[in-house]
C-alpha cells in the first residue's frame, strides 16, 4: 500500500486504455489516483472513472473534484483550456489476476 | 435575489448559448446554478463554467461537483451514461445591460 498520489492524464488514447491503467493502479494498492484531463478529453476522463466504478462493483469513491483553466500554445497565441482533476479513492479494489 | 436552485442542462446547442444563459441567470441574482451534462457534453459544460468565470472576472466559484451514471435508452437496451453536476456559486456577477 502506498500513500503516494498517483496520476493518470487522459489524452488521445482510447478510453479502455485509461480504464485498464486505473484498475491496475488501484489493484496494486494505490490509495488515491488523480485522473486529469484537458479540453475535449474531460468527458473521456469521466467515462473512465465511471467505468472503473462499475467494473469494480463500487469499490471506488470520489474525493475532491477540481475544475480550473490552463494556458496552452505558443507565446502571444496562448489559449485558455479547461482542466478537470478527479480524485479517485480506493475502497478495496482487488488485484487483477 | 433567489435561494431557489437553478439548473442548466448542457446539450447539443453551441457552448456560447449556455455561457450566455448562465451569465444571465447569475446577473439576475441566482445564488447557485447547477450546470448538468451527460456523456460527450460533459467537456462542454466545463468549457461553459470556465468561460463564465473568465468573462465575469472570477465572480463565480465552485461548490459541490458530482459525478455519477444514469441509464438511457429503450427497455432491455439501456446504456449507462456518465453525468456531471457542477454547482456554480455567484460571488457577485453584475446584471448584464
Amino acid at each position: 500500500m502506498s500513500q503516494f498520489v498517483h496520476e493518470i492524464v487522459v489524452g488521445e488514447k482510447h478510453e479502455g486504455s485509461y480504464t485498464l491503467e486505473l484498475i491496475n493502479m488501484l489493484g496494486k494498492g494505490a490509495q488515491r489516483v488523480i485522473v486529469k484531463a484537458h479540453g475535449r478529453n474531460i468527458s473521456k476522463a469521466v467515462y473512465v472513472t465511471e467505468s472503473v466504478r462499475r467494473l469494480t462493483g463500487d469499490k471506488i469513491g470520489y474525493g475532491k473534484i477540481k475544475i480550473y483553466s490552463t494556458e496552452v500554445g505558443e507565446l502571444k497565441e496562448e489559449k485558455s483550456v479547461p482542466v478537470i482533476e478527479i480524485e479517485v479513492i480506493n475502497l478495496g479494489v482487488k488485484p487483477q489476476s
